[in-house]
């Protein structure tokens, strides 16, 4: 009986992979290694409860063939998909990104636990499907839902095909609306490109847009926490939470002075127009987690809290590159 | 210049087509006629300001071949896209009909407006996109949007498609969410099965559930002058509306009395039990046009009238065969 991670050698899948085998669970995961990486697998690979195999979900046939595989060697009782392209930008340049790796890994997951039998799933979906609402509160039930990029419309047709599916075969879904979230191992974000530039150039960091921008930050061993309490907590049959930290959030301007407080203390920073970093970016949202606070969870770290770990964190991983 | 339909031998496309021709503009469409029928267009091919191509949306190099023939002709000013697949159940039996005939049909057009610069696209969405939110008032910006049909999932998911692409390259959408349709040409639906049901065996008519099911209908007349209206009315870059009666619609009974009363009037109806036609259906919902009422449009047909000229219409129509 084994819990199976899809994108398990990404940012989030690894560290969900090695919480579970901490409480004691066999654990199995795919990668397409496009993002991901094994080196974020090393402290797992060859441990006795899990495994791993390099496969692109997008690819019906290969998927079908490893998980069939897998499923027959050791009963895959619920479905983790984490798999997904993590590259917002690249997804309004090319949006076949998101369509393949966002929403034909789920279409394609869905298609094989059907195939298979296998009723449960978990899914990281993203405050992203939100759009650009404003200053509104947005709670699980806000609409309506329009995204701005094609990273969280490819997420929102995902939660959508769970719920149809929900309909006809799935037993149970659980849908975790992720927050902005940081730690390590870092393949991507705001901290890890504000610790290369400052690498690059120690003496200045330039910053896209104003610094105004404001979000919140969850750090990933809370995010883990958080799906796992929601996994045991919740009794729907579709469960859909916001999942963030309990506060208003941080500036990049914050997060700016803490990288460049950590990595290059007399570096200057220069600010650009404007409070959006890139086309598809939401300014500004107020992320509602009274739901998942009603069920009994709540984050022991701020945003800012958060962010300086995750700045301590990145900066030693980057120190050794 | 023209306006190009995808999907344009369906139930509403032909009616649009001859709507917009009727009004003097230049009109174009595909379609892959797998549903759709060139019959549907026998009144309008050969006229001069039409053309048609019987193309697969779902075959991008196909479609890219012929849209850029007919854009380099005639340059296209909007898109117009009501190609889908129509039947809810074929979509519950094989997920796969609704991924390449409603959602691969959207991506597709909307990659081929961004390569021809074509800024402005009207979609055909639907009132599945709210899923079975109970007794809710369903407006427009109601939430959580958790469609129980992969049909309703992937209108859904081109809708947002659509937001996206908004973001980063369209001018301009119209979404509109319809309602259960009626009128002719019937290609499916309730009415159109209870009629040939009774040509079959006069004697009786059998319906699944046990009639109490309740939805509204709008005539597919009133459902082109509403489109046409909200294109004319709306001016947001996203300007997105409920279509439908004006009222809490009419019970599966009523209808299968119209039809009986119509096509065979000593028929008895037998019922099923329980008040869902199929998986995927949605039994009762209250669907609010107050959006569409606040621009100024309101049907001129009750549920009940447009019904009982639909069984007019499609008895007719049926007569022949």
């Amino acid at each position: 009986m084994s819990i199976f991670i899809t994108g398990i050698a990404g940012f989030v899948g690894c560290n969900l992979a090695a919480t579970l085998l901490q409480r004691g669970d066999e654990v199995a995961g795919f990668d397409n290694l496009c993002r991901g990486s094994t080196r974020n697998l090393e402290s797992i690979l060859g441990h006795p409860r899990f495994a791993f195999d390099a496969v692109d979900l997008a690819d019906i046939d290969a998927y079908r063939r490893a998980l069939t595989r897998l499923h027959s060697r050791s009963p895959v009782t619920e479905v983790w998909h984490l798999a997904a392209n993590s590259d917002i930008p690249a997804g309004i340049g090319d949006p076949g990104v998101d369509l393949r790796d966002t929403f034909m890994t789920t279409y394609n997951t869905l298609l094989l636990m059907r195939e298979l039998g296998i009723g449960t799933i978990a899914f990281a979906s993203s405050s992203a499907v939100y759009g650009d609402l404003g200053d509104r509160n947005l709670t699980e039930d806000t609409g309506p839902l329009f995204p701005i990029s094609n990273y969280g419309a490819m997420k929102l047709a995902s939660e959508v095909a769970i719920s149809a599916a929900l309909e006809s075969y799935l037993d149970r879904a659980y849908v975790f609306r992720f927050p902005n979230v940081i730690g390590i191992p870092a393949t991507h974000g705001v901290i890890l490109d504000f610790v290369r530039k400052l690498k690059r150039s120690p003496g200045m960091l330039e910053v896209l847009g104003d610094g105004t921008q404001q979000k919140s930050y969850l750090h990933v061993d809370e995010l883990v926490d958080a799906m796992l309490f929601i996994r045991r907590q919740a009794g729907d049959r579709l469960n859909y939470y916001n999942i963030g930290a309990n506060d208003e959030g941080v500036t990049v301007r914050f997060i700016a002075e803490s990288v460049v407080g950590r990595v290059a203390p007399q570096a200057r920073i220069s600010f650009g127009q404007g409070n959006k970093g890139w086309v598809g970016d939401v300014p500004k949202f107020s992320y509602s987690i009274a739901k998942l606070s009603g069920l009994g969870w709540r984050p022991t770290l701020g945003s800012s809290q958060a962010i300086r770990k995750a700045v301590n964190q990145i900066a030693e991983q980057e120190s050794g590159n």
